[in-house]
């Protein structure tokens, strides 16, 4: 860490004069494509937030337009803002109806924003990720360490460099972009018998198909339809494809790409997918079981149902909590133990670098792992033979302590302005936080002050958390002395 | 730490023939005492929770007892083994109506059982906190580093050995409970004259002075009145002392000695000692001022009551959440946003080895400390000059993680057996796991099988929070090998 300063630095403009020379016919594009370069690479964090802020202004703009909506009227800028902060930070909240305020063009707009704010997310947090395990690795490399972070193997041949160039970007720009569109046309497809048997004329099955495929896929979880998931109660076909589709969305794409490449061979996947996929798998049957036992005998949810519904219902919920937000039951009629258990699951949310939001599965193995070395009495954080090194913790604490503190003051002001009860405060602003979109009722009937609360909190848990830990990891600065070492009384 | 494992085992019994030797007039005193030594040397932290626990079946089979109630028929189990849990861990929540509830015999009986839960608890947490530092201290000297635990400064001149002598408990035990007593008197003879302006006759003056003193310095908050703190709201002289009281007993024991060495050379004081009067001044201030903020114009609490009072009775709540208890506003008329806030102060509790609850001010520090040393690209976590090595920040997660995991379930559980709602049921969870006692009256309305979760709650809070950091730093082990490193994605 200590010699890794003087080359994190960016080399300057004049040290390449291939580009932006006088007289040469590339010159406009080359000076954009150089302004972008310069901009990723000094500061990718802050290039990120920026991309992700002019795309929520620019909805915004597009959703006060009379023709976005069913009525021909501008919707006001609080709901504006709003639903272009739930689509591009791929929430799922919202303040109107959506199935119904929004035309044709309206519901377009959300679509390809949908998966323009995705397939963005995905990008810029495996680049993020890899600028953090590239500068990392340089350091490690300088260390003489191993490095195995899995997002260093899919940019394909990429020389050990600074910073990430405009043209890696473009290339893992489009690998995540056709895998998430494949993903979603095959469940789309899969989609659209089930909507023909059930009636649905042809235009409209495909349409709503591909519709869900990618509200699913995305995380989004918003429904064509003003029914939502009612016509399809206790279709195992429909909603077992939503959840398949919402489990690859959360799961991250570092992980779908290391299990494509090495389908057969788990002793080759890297501590991250093996942490991720073991911790969302805990995290699936705890929360199946919870509902199961928690919901079982309440009437208004699981208590009418079968058996084998409420086992099923309760998985989907349990997979929807971690960021899809699809659900077949009205959420306000869960137990309060049953919404505080969904808070939780929501706050966790899905893998690192995916559609998901909330803290990363990773990051809660991270701090779990940190107790159980520390009740065993081993000095190392260790996990499938590997040891975690101590600063991965501490990001795990930085990024856990952040979004306790946003849920914390937006729960606070929201509860203050609303005077509502805690359980559904609560619930929708860790539902917002988590981009999980999931809700109680709440969110349609809040005033404006509340509505941009939320908006902040799902902005800075969207945008916040997936910057977050390469703007730490990009701070790292030369230490020059020691102090002397002094241990507090902690518990 | 590799080569502390060897110097940790005792040494056996065979190596101290001056004690237990047959035919000695000491014989039978010299064997408790060995045995005594032995338990505590071997595993202090499962001696601690034995003795607390022991303590806790004595009481309530005193509480039981029909001598104690003004009825004189026998208290029921659930509400015996509540009362005898919330006086030996000092917490001040209760399922009966305390003042009316028990005779004098009973008064008496919590009346001594908060002075031997409080200066059990200083007493074992300090020996506990002494047993790590000298472990850790044996470690750091043997790696040549410096120890500056303040710990180590007040038990006299003790060697460097592997375990703490029965000796050495019994000099701590005396200071401690000379400093505690000698503490209460002052307190209790200061707010006898103001009992007399008021015109309670001499005796009960007397008895309800000293009652008030200690249910203030244990941190416990009982009063000995029906109406409580009622009598005395707008007497800032009366209700100042409560808050002094208080806010020595929830500092701690190590910092109250550090100060009273050294009390005009703050630069002598130890990191602990500062960042347990720092993090301690931050929440202080923070909390009253967010009472002031969102309850100014509450009619039900301050909103009535003009700003000098208002903001007298902000920092008077604000103290008493942290541990102490005691309320001169009914709980349940504070603004959700204010339960939340207290929720907050109460999970966070006072200082280490003190007699409030909660996770620990320096656990906060330490856990923000490390976001902050990240934030600014600091390898080391520092604070006042010194460096928090890491494996104080593992301990710090560990402690944190214990009490996010006991509140979530008890509060899962309480929701799911009284169907209350989720801001009240959090406070009280919160309260008993923080033994801090302030209450929205729930408790009083539980079933029993409800008390019997807040029954565990409190013991969890309050003997696994003490004896959680001695247990772990004591299992520390030799490691082998070294595994390869590997970084997972977090955040
Ligand atoms: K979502
Ligand atoms: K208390």
């Amino acid at each position: 860490m200590t010699s890794a300063t003087p080359l994190m630095r960016p080399p300057s403009p004049g040290r390449r004069p291939g580009l932006g020379r006088p007289g040469q016919p590339a010159r406009p594009l080359a000076r954009f494509r150089e302004a972008v370069d310069d901009a990723s690479r000094k500061s990718p964090a802050r290039f990120a937030i920026l991309i992700f802020t002019t795309l929520i202004l620019l909805f915004t703009a597009i959703f006060m337009l009379p023709i976005s909506s069913t009525s021909g009227t501008v919707t006001p800028l609080a709901d504006s803002l709003f639903t272009a902060v739930s689509v591009i930070c791929v929430t799922g909240l919202a303040t109107v109806d959506m199935a119904t305020h929004w035309s044709l063009f309206g519901h377009v707009v959300i679509f390809v924003g949908v998966q323009i704010g995705a397939i963005g997310v995905l990008t810029v947090a495996s680049i993020l990720g890899l600028v953090v395990s590239r500068r990392l690795g340089l350091r490690s490399r300088l260390m003489a360490a191993s490095d195995g972070n899995p997002l260093r193997a899919h940019a394909g041949p990429v020389p050990e460099g600074q910073a990430v160039r405009l043209g890696e970007v473009g290339g893992l720009l489009t690998t995540v972009a056709v895998s998430a569109l494949a993903i979603e046309l095959v469940i789309g497809i899969l989609l659209i018998p089930r909507m023909l048997i059930d009636g649905i004329p042809f235009g409209d099955a495909v349409l709503d198909s591909f519709y869900y495929a990618a509200m699913a896929f995305t995380n989004t979880g918003f429904t064509p339809n003003a029914s939502g998931l009612a016509p399809f109660q206790g279709d195992f076909f429909f909603l077992g494809l939503l959840m398949v589709a919402v489990f690859l969305g959360s799961i991250g794409f570092p992980v779908i790409y290391a299990i494509t490449r090495n389908p057969l061979h788990p002793r080759r996947w890297s501590l991250h997918v093996k942490l991720t996929l073991v911790t969302t798998g805990i995290l699936l049957v705890a929360g199946m079981v919870l509902y199961i036992v928690l919901e079982f005998d309440n009437p208004r949810t699981f208590g009418a149902k079968d058996a084998g519904t409420t086992v099923f219902e309760s998985l989907f919920l349990s997979t929807m909590a971690r960021s899809g937000g699809f659900s077949t039951i009205d959420i306000s009629h869960l137990h309060d133990s049953s919404l505080l258990v969904t808070d939780m699951l929501m706050f966790i949310g899905g893998g690192s670098a995916s559609t998901a939001g909330g803290l990363k599965v990773t990051t809660l193995a991270v701090l779990f792992l940190a107790a159980f070395a520390e009740a065993r009495g081993k000095r190392s954080i260790e996990a499938f033979g590997r040891r975690i090194p101590s600063d991965v913790l501490r990001l795990a604490v930085s990024v856990a302590l952040w979004g306790a503190t946003i849920v914390a003051v937006a729960t606070i002001v929201v509860l203050q302005i609303t005077k509502a009860e805690l359980s559904h405060v609560l619930f929708e602003v860790i539902s917002a936080f988590a981009t999980c979109g999931l809700s109680t009722g709440l969110t349609s009937e809040l005033p404006d002050s509340a509505k941009y609360v939320l908006v902040v909190t799902m902005w800075m848990g969207r945008v916040g958390t997936v910057t977050l830990a390469v703007a730490l990891a990009n701070s790292q600065r030369r230490q020059l002395f020691t102090r002397p070492e002094e241990r507090p009384i902690v518990g």
